[in-house]
């Protein structure tokens, strides 16, 4: 199985010019999954509800739409950040995309600092979408901090888990290691670059370091932390299904959830 | 608050001669917690339930009699990692030891490999101890793989985790960073070095590199992989009561359970 990250710095309020940026990078690529970065489409720092407004689009909007040919293109499918409309409500949302369309949406449900007062928190859970056989769980960026979040995919089954990123601190890139190995699976992490300014004294400097680890802790490719660039690896998602990491040890078996205290 | 960890190797079966070699470690020592590894009076590689029936010993016996004068003499609370023996069953345990005695015991929960022949799985779920007014957490080696271990402590309250650990595996004391970060406690693992070959065919190598990680994820001392070490380090245990890591950022407050799928 084919994955390409795109990781780039996305031109705020650019939807056509960066739909463009994605088109180009991606031409000639045949993939079976490719992954871009949260709010890829629109950019990250709205002023205000009315500018995120006029810029979200549905789920299965015309930038939804111009991504599902780049998908068909690439004979795959694409995981894509971007500012979702569902009535009035606006969402820090990630689709699943396939060649004939938007096929599901997840919906970031642990946003951080500002997008509070911008966005609605998730409300459709954590879910895996089907890339032929292999499911692929979604979440975007600040969700990265809970354990829940990487958890909660992996037990609904998720061989590869689809991080699509805006990162500003300089810890998730490490931690993705101990999420791949604490759920023994693959976690592609598609991270932003560059700078955005648009709010007095509210500078964002995007850590870039897109990483794709295997379920055994083990970076398989990587990107700068400022540099544009297309990630391409070659991978074997069987290797998540198996729980197994002694002869005595699975993973999800081995859990006790009666012991816990996670009210 | 002041915490020492003792990184040694114990001699399998010497349950004196590891007290002693404690007792002349932390001589002079005063501490407001001490942390030892994992089995530290009888060593790890224990061949049959029966061999492992002759050295265990309940949570008040005289290995850990000996432990509570230590912790009278450091005029401190201590951790350690014992063999538990209660009533026909042996458990994997860490007593949380005053000066007066044993207060309380921890029985892991995750079970490591041949462990499970051995051991029966830890029954009293994840509780804190208070050391003063500081709230103390247990978790036992391989518990660090399971993120419900240090989640479930740091939901109970614990400002720091003392993580008493044989660890054969490397990946660890990386994912300590994680573990410290996501909850926003102090982490202090506390490693045994050396070699077992007590099987045929399994040569165990523990890893050492005891670590004390702050809340923002920063080590603040650490041992090495193969010398004994006293690790001492002063620490504000206030910096893990606050759960605020932005101002609209609260680690515990964001957790969206009904959003999981932990079951």
């Amino acid at each position: 199985m084919k994955i390409v990250m795109f990781q780039f710095s996305p031109a705020f309020g650019q939807v056509n010019e960066n739909l463009e940026t994605i088109g180009e990078a991606l031409a000639d690529q045949r993939a079976d999954l490719i992954i871009l970065p949260e709010l890829c489409t629109t950019g990250y720092q709205f002023k205000d509800r009315a500018e995120l407004a006029a810029l979200a689009e549905p789920a299965n909007g015309p930038a939804m739409k111009e991504l599902s040919e780049i998908a068909a293109a690439c004979h795959g499918h694409l995981v894509a950040g971007f500012a979702e409309e569902s009535g009035s409500k606006c969402y820090n949302s990630a689709a699943f995309i396939g060649p004939a369309g938007t096929i599901g949406v997840y919906r970031k449900i642990h946003l951080f600092a500002d997008e509070k007062r911008l966005f609605e928190p998730g409300n459709l859970g954590f879910k895996v979408f089907l890339a032929g056989q292999v499911k692929i769980g979604i979440m975007i960026c600040f969700d990265w901090l809970f354990p829940e979040s990487a958890r909660s995919l992996t037990i609904a089954g998720a061989h590869i888990i689809a991080h699509t990123a805006n990162l500003v601190l300089p810890y998730c890139q490490t931690a993705m290691i101990t999420r791949a190995l604490e759920n023994h699976v693959f976690t592609a992490t598609c991270n932003r670059i560059g700078v955005e300014e648009r709010i007095a004294g509210q500078t964002l400097h995007f850590t870039g370091a897109s990483r794709l680890v295997d379920p055994d802790g083990k970076i398989l490719a990587e990107g700068s932390t400022d540099k544009t660039h297309v990630i391409v690896a070659e991978i074997d998602p069987g290797l998540a299904t198996d729980k197994q990491i002694t002869s005595e040890n699975n993973i999800l078996e081995d859990r006790q959830p009666d012991q816990y205290n996670l009210s």
